[in-house]
């Protein structure tokens, strides 16, 4: 059954797209509603009576990037099988979302994590619970990969994601602040190069990480 | 000779150690003269003396942070054995500055970067200079134990230099994000298993990985 919206959970949806591109420019601080009303040219009292207050947009546009990065990372590498696949292609994914310049900003999260990471209250928590699940999550894939003699088990998978997650920071940091176009690859050589020193004789291929060099 | 400084000069660096620290907390933006002048308990009026706009105190104080910066970590390094040895011990000490809490809010630089990487201008410039120098610090030190041949040659020193950074800022996000106090212990592992990975059956002796797990 398709999914029914009214005309303002439209509206609403159309303003937080605007939102979350905004923040990933400018920080979730340079999210006022005054700011918005201006990008959009609807008026402030209009965004007052969808939001109310600053904090409650902020926390509104946490939540619309968490459902765009569900549905351009996670639900893509879904469909490939649990462990090590996944794990790949939840990465592959990842780096792809980079690419592809999702959010103007570069990565939303990577931006919100480190505006609020020394701001204590609700905007700070919504931002670590969605790290912390996203962290889970692969921590997670890398887990079923030892389960299934994928993955060497000398290792935890709470350092596995660590340092996968590590790559993809580091790319998208290099994209935003160096605007080093090769930054993605250079996460994927990096990713694929972890994985291969992690697999075991008997785990499904995965890409040779040279081809993308 | 010891270095003659002035009352003005002493004054001057109290006062952009101050900034340094507001600023890796709430960010270089938040930091105003204002906010300094109330941190101080000086007069808005004496630090305008001192610096005159907003602009002009935030680079002097991405200034301080990178003085900061190669008296902590880069300066310690250089004590030891160019190459593999220096690379290591640059990796060693970027960590414990990290540990050490040099500065309240986490790393000044790595706040700074993502603070900045959408605002073009003066400020941005000198964090990118400061980045790029400091990746290029670890290039020059992956490439020079290459040259001796402690690491192997089929990587580029560039790749070693993002795969290394990549473990550090992955700490502090999670160090500052998500409170995870064993962070700079799991970049450790990361960094030393990489290096183990990386190094021909010549090359002196790094620590184990497993120490610090």
């Amino acid at each position: 059954m398709a999914q029914v919206t009214t005309k303002g959970e439209e509206t609403r949806a159309a303003i937080l797209a605007t939102a979350v591109d905004i923040a990933s420019v400018e920080g979730l601080e340079g999210l006022t509603i005054g700011r918005l009303a201006s990008e959009l040219e609807m008026s402030k009292s209009g965004l007052f009576g969808h939001f109310g207050s600053k904090e409650v947009l902020q926390l509104a546009t946490v939540e619309a990037a968490r459902e765009i990065f569900i549905q351009e990372v996670v639900n893509p590498a879904r469909r490939s099988e649990r462990g090590l696949a996944r794990l790949w292609a939840l990465c592959d994914a990842w780096l792809s979302y980079m690419e592809r310049e999702v959010f103007s900003g570069g990565c939303f999260f990577m931006a919100a994590s480190l505006e609020f990471d020394g701001r204590p209250g609700p905007v700070r928590e919504a931002i670590v619970a969605n790290m912390g699940e996203w962290l889970s999550y692969l921590e997670h894939a890398a887990q079923k990969g030892q389960e299934r003699g994928e993955l060497i088990v000398d290792i935890t998978p709470k350092q596995i994601a660590f340092e996968l997650h590590a790559f993809y920071l580091a790319a998208n940091w290099a994209r935003q602040l160096l605007g080093d176009t090769q930054a993605a690859n250079r996460a994927r050589v990096a990713i694929l190069n972890r994985l291969h020193g992690l697999t075991t004789a008997t785990a499904s291929a995965l890409p040779a990480a040279v081809q993308y060099q």
